[in-house]
């Protein structure tokens, strides 16, 4: 090999290695070959350092797509021994180093400090981050003269804007923070002056408190390993954080990094991993969109990293599967031999997990239920019980989504933006963020009088947390969680208890969910779900509107159309059926006297189209205390290219709260073939095994634990 | 081999070559591993003969499953040895052949005949099929007494019922009639009685005119191969036209099918394949579903067939790669073969075709322009300028749909139906299929008066047909085609021009639209375009509805909700972009004044949400003759999971009508940094080189041909 063979992030038996993979269809080689490929496509353009421009807009494209190409140039340069890689990275330095001080910084129009590159500093330290990465592969390419352009013209300007002009957000604990500190230590490293190193470990005031990475890392994470701005935010947050502990793990070794703080680093990649849908896809909590997934580039190396460094859990196994791509790194390299040495792997099934919230973990939690049907299939099912995710959270505590057979079914709106469309604001927030996706009706569970919980005052949000009930994820046959949220709206408790039940009866688990509100006062309750779909049948006539109207003028309400509606019929439970891809859902709902079903269309006082179409239904009941109990069975298959349709109709006819006492809940689901019996507790703090018992009809239930089933029919 | 090894469809040298392809990798290997995974899965279960059951019901699919299993049963017995395969296919035939006569006929419900399993006689016929050819298969490994049980208890009461009951419907020159024919054929020489083979390929009446598979691949199809009722029916046809076909060939080499009629079988199936979109999916031409594609079981026997009989097109190999699969008999081993020897199989790029349409090819075509774009992706426009498809044809000549980038972007709504679906109608035609479906608002064209072409009415619409102008399909630069349809509305001529322009300027082609219509009186004209996804910007301040009406009272009208609409600016062009999938896409049209634009979405007066809720926008202008031109330009990339997002504004600002004589029209398409003339004949049955002249502003243009650009800046 070359003398030059050796960088921050990869040592000379590390690159040795990687060339060995060079043309291989390992995954290693995969992303070899993909790397490659990519950056000679790029650099047969010439090489362009653009000024100004808007925000998402060209200049701004391209300043990203540079950095990230300075990074893969110098790490081909090593990996493949080829110069035109180390001359390609070195002139887009030099490049920068000649114009950065010609560019003014761009002008604030927001609270986000600016850089002179990016309207936002955030972006500034990501290419400070990538660019030095480069420069480490490639500096001994470099002439004493270049490199000393590049320090002076580049990176002693972003290691002082970062350290002293913007000092105050370097020191701030927030991913922001992360990747200025992961920015700053690793150019550091690469321009060998370790101040910059010891100030982004231990903070500007050296006391691994107020500032740096060590106090970022423990104090960002609850305990359970969740970051409280949810799996979108965790994703991007993850990547400075894996990248520089990495670094941290190879020059500074005496910190331990790995093992620091009760090993925080491998907990919350695992608690992140643990958020996602089968398919890979991060949920949507709190504030984000609908379609990042575990092959972001900070996962990529998450997953390698912690399959390194913390035990090769065979679960990042199937992780890599979905990702087919692993950190071209010496991690990586790990995580696709093992991969290569298998077999068959399997895709992951995460266990069922609730996460804690807040920094001692007592603020609620995140609980996520996953079952497995005959057919491998897997329900997850996701309730937010937890903090407010900062100043752009969502209002929806107790809300749930719900994944089976590769699709969201119970669906989060996400965010209302789209990042990086320059002409839809810049990408940046629309309006409608604020007055549709983030209130409560837009979400899966109950509005309480037509507005949103908490009067959509963040700082009341803030303050406030869901309390878990209890959560049971271990049984392949019944798994449940409940929990509650009482003042959320003034003068109303809410517990929400879900379970998951497999049984032979059916090919998906159902999802039972018995949605408890008390109140001393009378209110109307919204219990809203979002599908998506067509509306296959129903058991209740609906009247459509020959005129839409909205569905109210504020909290959300206003951005809804009245489609159709129905007095549904005391007598019977409601049936309501639709078709997604190539499945079959139906809802099946207990009713009262005067219970009102609603669908609506988003789309209402929309006036720049900033909104999705999308769908819900609402079962709408005035009441001052009530139950609503409802069944979401999955059933059928539908495929319109081969013209197949089985199972259109579900199996579920009714759901009944047979008894609700102080201490449990009776719920019948039954059908023409079957009785099942759920049981429910009522009681909180009561230990995992507590016997519970509850009449009814003459006959004493009783069970061991949070919840239990009987089959008395079928 | 053992000694049966050979059937009507598979002889003793076939069957030993495809049990060589058995654990292969090979696309016949692949095949034939499906077909053991699936039958082996469908052979797990206890053999099940139920009665009658509801269309689309329970029964109905068992009996198709049913009929499906002996077949592929019994040709995994010839090609496996496996006797449990025969034993299967035999236990299921004894079973239908004790019970059939036992079963009554269906009640008719409609003007369907009706079988003892089955709704519909077709159902029969295609039960009569397949039965009878895995009967054939098995016939030397049942007994003479089983023999005979069969023949007389099931297939002897079938054939008697086609040929005598239902002998008129057995005569009809239809595609349920070539089911008919082939399956009485098959019958007839699995169980070695000639007769039944002459009665259907030749008819009744023996004089291979009035009925019979002769007759009917002789008048089925236009001269170009087109069958009138679109490529949804044509697939469905192709099946039991190419079984029999096969079958004919092998066993009546003297009729020397495959070269009848001047090879009509070939030239169909290829008419068949040159429609579909790139992806392999069928436009829904006519009256269709939208999924339907060339993976349907009877386009898997066709392109076999066709590659073995009709001089092995490499195209048809591009087609294999789609489909992935091929027809398990010697045609497809060659298919297969020829494919294993490749190195790279492209994806298939059909040549632009015109297909004419009616007997003798003058009434009328479908035009499909392919044009592929610098990075490969292909283009394809569809316009019918041909017939009305029969009783349940839509009203929509001169309607267009176009396809890119993988995604049909000027939309066809298809039918109002859910085929198969149980609860919804049975799977029958809904109510909006006439109501909204196949009314001409729902299109790609102008509506006028608010009315649908041929006041609805199939009669009128059947005695019409469009008048092709002009086609050019074999530039690889400038394509174009242009059809008339006067009197559709009465005293109003419609000419429509399209062409697809490929300049280095542009990511993909643009398609330029040059819509004419001329009267004498004053019409409201609204031009419709079905566009699917987010609407990004316009360059027009429009106003969105606080309350949604409907945009009319009849025609689909009273299907569209009024969302927002806009009066538009003579003075500039209105610009109008959304997002689809990955791919930004921008209509720009020239204004006059009093223009509206109008933006719907279906599903008013929809009370059972039969509707899928789709969108549009509606240019509406009142004139007396006008032309309406536009461009659709392709642009951008845009990801959310990587939030990547470029180029989200197009390049095209303006088009204009320079000039329009009777000769020609001169069209400007131009941006900011470019310019270019588009000249489009206006002379009808010039010949394709005809020199066309045109003034505008002291210059006069001329060439050579039906079309021309010119670049006169960029």
């Amino acid at each position: 090999m070359h003398q030059t063979a050796e960088a921050i992030l990869l040592n000379r038996n590390e690159v040795e290695l990687l060339a060995k993979e060079l043309g291989q269809d390992s995954l290693m080689g995969l992303s070899l070959n993909t790397m490659v490929n990519d950056t000679l496509n790029y650099m047969s353009s010439p090489i362009e350092i653009p000024g100004h421009g808007e925000a998402g807009g060209y200049e701004h494209n391209k300043h990203k797509l540079n950095y990230q190409y300075i990074n893969q140039a110098g790490r081909l340069f090593l990996i493949t021994g080829e110069e035109r890689y180390a001359e390609y990275a070195a002139q887009l330095l030099l490049g920068y180093a000649d114009v950065y001080l010609t560019l003014d910084y761009h002008i604030q129009r927001n609270t986000n400090p600016t850089g002179r590159l990016f309207h936002q500093i955030l972006n500034e330290h990501v290419f400070l981050l990538y660019s030095s990465l480069g420069y480490s592969c490639i500096s001994r390419y470099l002439s004493e003269e270049q490199r000393e352009r590049i320090i002076e013209g580049l990176f002693r300007p972003l290691l002082e804007m970062s350290v002293v002009k913007y000092g105050h957000d370097f020191d701030r604990i927030h991913n922001h923070g992360l990747w200025a500190v992961a920015a700053v230590g690793i150019c550091g490293l690469a321009i060998g002056e370790d101040k910059w190193m010891e100030l982004s470990v231990h903070g500007l005031a050296g006391d691994d408190e107020t500032g740096g990475f060590l106090a970022q890392i423990a104090k960002l994470f609850a305990p359970s390993g969740y970051y409280m701005e949810g799996p979108y935010y965790h994703r991007y947050a993850i990547r400075p954080l894996c990248l520089f502990a990495e670094v941290i793990g190879r020059h500074r070794p005496e910190l331990d990094i790995f093992n620091y703080k009760d090993q925080v680093i491998g907990k919350t990649i695992n608690a992140m991993l643990a958020t996602a849908y089968p398919n890979g896809v991060f949920p949507a909590l709190n504030d984000a969109s609908l379609s990042m997934d575990i092959c972001d580039a900070g996962v990529i190396v998450a997953v390698s990293l912690a399959y390194s460094h913390y035990g090769q859990n065979p679960l990042l196994l199937g992780v890599a599967k979905i990702q087919q791509k692993v950190w071209i790194h010496g991690c990586g390299l790990e995580l696709s031999n093992a991969y290569q040495s298998e077999d068959k792997v399997e895709l992951p099934l995460w266990p069922s997990v609730e996460l804690n919230e807040g920094p001692n973990g007592d603020r609620g939690a995140q609980g996520f239920l996953r079952m497995q049907a005959k057919g491998g299939d897997i329900s997850q099912l996701v309730m937010n019980y937890g903090q407010h995710g900062m100043g752009h959270g969502h209002f929806d505590t107790l809300g749930v989504s719900f994944f089976n057979r590769g699709q969201e079914v119970l669906k989060e709106y996400g965010f209302g933006r789209w990042v990086n469309v320059e002409p839809k604001f810049g990408g940046r927030y629309l309006d409608e963020n604020k007055s549709y996706a983030r209130q409560t009706i837009a979400h899966n569970l109950v509005s309480v009088d037509q507005g949103c919980q908490n009067q959509f005052d963040v700082a009341t949000a803030d303050a406030k947390h869901g309390t878990p009930h209890y959560f049971v994820g271990d049984d392949s046959k019944l798994q449940g969680m409940s929990a509650i949220a009482d003042e959320f709206y003034p003068g109303v408790k809410q517990q929400r208890s879900l379970a998951l039940i497999n049984d032979e009866l059916f090919d998906s688990p159902l999802l039972l969910d018995v949605y408890q509100l008390s109140s001393e006062e009378q209110h109307c309750y919204d219990y809203a779900l979002q599908y998506q779909g067509q509306i296959i049948r129903t058991n209740f006539e609906y009247q459509s509107q020959s005129q839409l109207k909205t569905l109210g003028d504020d909290a959300g309400y206003q951005h809804l159309w009245n489609v159709a509606s129905a007095e549904v019929d005391k007598e019977r439970c409601s049936e309501l059926s639709w078709l997604q891809g190539n499945s079959y859902y139906t809802w099946i709902c207990s009713n009262q006297a005067g219970d009102e079903i609603i669908f609506t269309r988003s789309g209402a006082n929309d006036p720049q189209f900033n909104l999705r179409s999308e769908t819900s239904f609402i079962l709408r009941r005035e009441a001052n205390s009530t139950v609503f109990a409802n069944v979401l069975e999955t059933h059928g298959y539908f495929n319109e290219a081969i013209e197949a349709s089985t199972d259109a109709r579900g199996q579920v006819k009714s759901v009944t709260v047979l008894a609700n006492t102080e201490q449990a809940c009776l719920i019948s689901i039954a059908g023409d073939a079957f009785e099942l019996l759920v049981m429910l507790s009522n009681l909180h703090g009561v230990p995992n095994d507590h016997q519970h018992t509850i009449e009814y009809n003459n006959t004493i239930y009783s069970w061991n634990g949070h919840l239990a089933t009987q089959k008395i029919r079928g």
